[in-house]
C-alpha cells in the first residue's frame, strides 16, 4: 500500500470519464474538481439517458445532496446498470437520517446496487450502519465524529459495514477512515477550511470517482489516493491562503489550484495514512 | 436599534440551519455565503421531503429564480411547515411581473404562507404592491429604483405594504429600504460591482435567512443586519479589488471573502442606516 | 468585417437580456459571464413561462448539457416562440451522439426551431452534419478537432451545415471555424487552460447569445466577436496566471475577469481571425 499515489497519475493519463449523478449545489465544483484532478465529468441526470451515459463512462458516483424523485429514479437506473457493466458505483449519502425520502431512496439503492465505495460523514455512515444519529441538515453531528479517542470502534463499525455491504467504506472528517473488509487505515490529511465551503464532501466523493474509474482493481488504494488526494490539496490551499489573506471565497479558489496542481509523489509523500486494523 | 450588528454573531454562535428552496444560477453562491456568514445551508427542493426539512432549520428561504412547478408545490408545501412550527420564512420574488407562473405562485405563496421578510428589489416589490412594473427580465427596471428623491414615497409604500402582508419589507437597491409597519430605515452600503455578478440578491436573501434564524424574536435588527452586512462586505470586496486590479470573477470571490471576515463590530460600524419613517 | 470588435461595444450599450435554457452544471458560469459580457442573463426553463420569458428577451440559448424530458419540452417551446418573435436562437447541441435523448431531441428541435447560429466541438457539429462520430461524454474526440490540417474540409463540412440547416456554424476548438452559407472564417484566439475548466464551451454559447441579441441583424460578425471575445479572454486570463502561479481555480476567476474588462478595440486588436473560404 506505498504507491497508492500513483493512482493518480494514473487519473492524469487515463482521463477516466466520471459520471455522476449528484445535487444541483456543488455540481460546477464536483466538474471543476473532476477536471482539476484529471478525470472528465458527465452530470448527466435524465433517467432516459443514464444508462447509455454510464455506457460511455469509467465511474459514477451518486451524490444525493439534493436529491428527488426524478434523479432518485435515474440514480436506480445508472446503478444497475453500471453493476451489468462491472463499472465501480460510489455512493455519497448526502443527509442520510434526515428525511424519509432520503432514507427511502437509500435503502433502495443499497439494495439493487452494488456499491464498489460508500463515502460519507460520520452521522451519515452511522445511520446506514442502522444508528440512529440526530441528523443535523447535511453537516456531521458533533457527537458522532471520528478522533483519536474512538478509532477503534469507528473502525470497527466501518468493518462491519464493509462485510455487510462488499463496499469500501469512507468515513470523512477531520479523521478520515478507509476501511475494506480486512483492514482499515486512517488519513489525518486535510485543514479545517474545508468545513467553511459548501461541497469539500462532494468534491470528495467525485475525487474517489475519478480514482475508482482510473484503478477499478485497486479499490482501497484508490480510495486512499483520492482521500489524501483531497486532504493534501486542502493543506496546501490553506497554506496559500496564508500568502494572499483571504477568506473562504479564496479558499475554494486555491483549493482547486492545490488540486490541479498535485502529483503523485506529492501525495505519498505528504499523505498521512496510517494503518489501524 | 444600536446593536443589531451583534446579531452576526448570533449567527456565528447559533450556526442556524437555513433551508432555502431556490434557483439552480445562484444556488452554489447562496450556499456558501450562508457558511461564510455562519449559517448551515441546506437546499433540499423535493415537495416528498421539504416539510420534513423544514423541522431541522431555524429558517426557510423561498427564491422563485427558475421556479418551476415541481418546486411551487415545495415551496407552499415548506412555508405552511414553517408557519406550522414558527419558524421564519423569507420571500426572494425573483422576477415578479416578468410570467403568469411567476405571477400566480407568487399570489398563491402569498394568500397560503405568513412571511416573516419579502426582499425584492423595487421592481419586484412595486409588482407584489399592486404597481403594474415593467419586469426587465430579473433586473430592477431603472424607473422603479429608490433614490434620495423618492425615499419618503418609496418608505410609505414598503410600509404600507407591511401592514397588508404582516412581513418585513425589503426593498434592496443601490439604498436598501428596510420597513416595518411602525417604521422604516435606509441602508446606503454595498458597492456598484455587486450588480455586476450574478447572486447578490439572492445571496442577500440567504444572509436575511442567517440573521432571522438566529434572532427570530428580533426581525427588524435581524433585517438591518443582515442588510448592512451583504452591504459592507461589497465595499469591503471592492476596496480588496484595488490591491488586486481584478474583474467580477475576482469581485464574486472577494464578496465570499469579505463576508466570512465580517463581525458584528465592523457592521455596527460602518452600516449606514438611516431612520426615515 | 473589419469592425466585429464593435459589437462588444454594442453589447456593453444596450445590455441584451439573453434567456438562457442550459444545463445545472454551468449556470452560474454562463450567467456571469453573460454579466461579465455586457448582458442581461435570465434562466428561466419551466415550459410554463419561456414563451413569456422569450418575449422579454434580445436572444434565447439552448444548451442541452443537463437535457431532461422537462427542458427539453421548454426547449422546443421557447425556441418556436423565439423564431415567432424574430429573436435569434443560438444551439449549443452539448454531448450529441452520447444518447438517444439528446439526439432525438436535437432531431425535433432541428426540426422544428430555426437557430441562427449552432455551436459545437468538432464531434457534436460532426454529429449533426450525420457523421458517426464517437462521442466520448461531452468533450470533443482527439480524431475530429480541427486542426491546419484539416482546415480547408473542416470549413467545407460546416458551410455545407449551413445550407442545411440556415444557421451560421461554429465548430469550437484550438481553431474555431465561423461558417456562413457563403464564407468561413477561422479564429485562433484562445488557450488550452480552456479545457481544463468545466464551463467554457457553455460560456462560449452564452456570449453568442449577447453578442447576436446586440447585433441580429449582423450574425456572422456577432459570431466572430463572441469566439474572438472568448478567446482573447481565455488569453489574457492565461496571461495573468503567470502574475499569480495559479491552477485551475484561479484561472477560471481570471477568464470572468478579462471578459468583465475586455474592449472592442482589444477584440479587434488581438482577434485571429482568418478567412479561409
Amino acid at each position: 500500500m506505498e504507491c497508492f499515489g500513483e493512482i493518480l497519475d494514473m487519473v492524469r493519463r487515463q482521463s477516466p470519464v466520471v459520471h455522476s449523478i449528484t445535487n444541483y449545489v456543488t455540481v460546477n465544483d464536483c466538474a471543476n474538481i473532476i477536471l482539476a484532478a484529471g478525470g472528465s465529468p458527465i452530470m448527466a441526470d435524465d433517467a432516459a439517458e443514464v444508462e447509455q451515459i454510464v455506457g460511455l463512462s469509467s465511474s459514477l458516483v451518486l451524490n444525493i445532496g439534493t436529491l428527488n424523485t426524478r434523479t432518485a429514479a435515474s440514480m436506480l437506473a445508472a446503478g444497475k446498470r453500471a453493476n451489468a457493466l462491472n463499472i465501480p458505483v460510489v455512493l455519497d449519502p448526502v443527509g442520510a437520517g434526515a428525511s424519509s425520502l432520503r432514507n427511502e431512496t437509500l435503502r433502495t439503492l443499497m439494495r439493487e446496487v452494488r456499491f464498489a465505495v460508500i463515502k460519507g460523514n460520520s452521522s451519515e455512515i452511522r445511520f446506514l450502519a442502522g444508528d440512529k444519529a440526530t441528523a443535523r441538515g447535511v453537516d456531521a453531528d458533533e457527537g458522532t465524529l471520528v478522533s483519536e479517542d474512538n478509532l477503534a470502534a469507528s473502525a470497527r463499525m466501518a468493518m462491519d459495514m464493509c462485510a455487510a455491504t462488499g463496499a469500501i467504506i469512507i468515513i470523512s472528517g477531520r479523521i478520515d477512515i478507509v476501511a475494506h473488509p480486512k483492514g482499515a487505515w486512517a488519513v489525518s490529511n486535510g485543514d479545517p477550511l474545508m468545513t467553511r465551503i459548501t461541497g469539500a464532501g462532494c468534491m470528495t466523493a467525485a475525487v474517489v470517482g475519478c480514482c475508482v474509474g482510473a484503478a477499478p482493481a485497486e479499490l482501497p488504494q484508490a480510495c486512499l489516493c483520492a482521500m489524501c488526494s483531497m486532504g493534501v490539496a486542502g493543506e496546501i490551499a490553506a497554506e496559500n491562503m496564508g500568502a494572499v489573506g483571504g477568506g473562504t471565497g479564496t479558499y475554494r479558489t486555491l483549493l482547486l489550484d492545490a488540486m490541479s496542481s498535485l502529483d503523485g509523489p506529492a501525495i505519498t509523500c505528504r499523505g498521512k495514512v496510517q494503518h489501524i486494523a
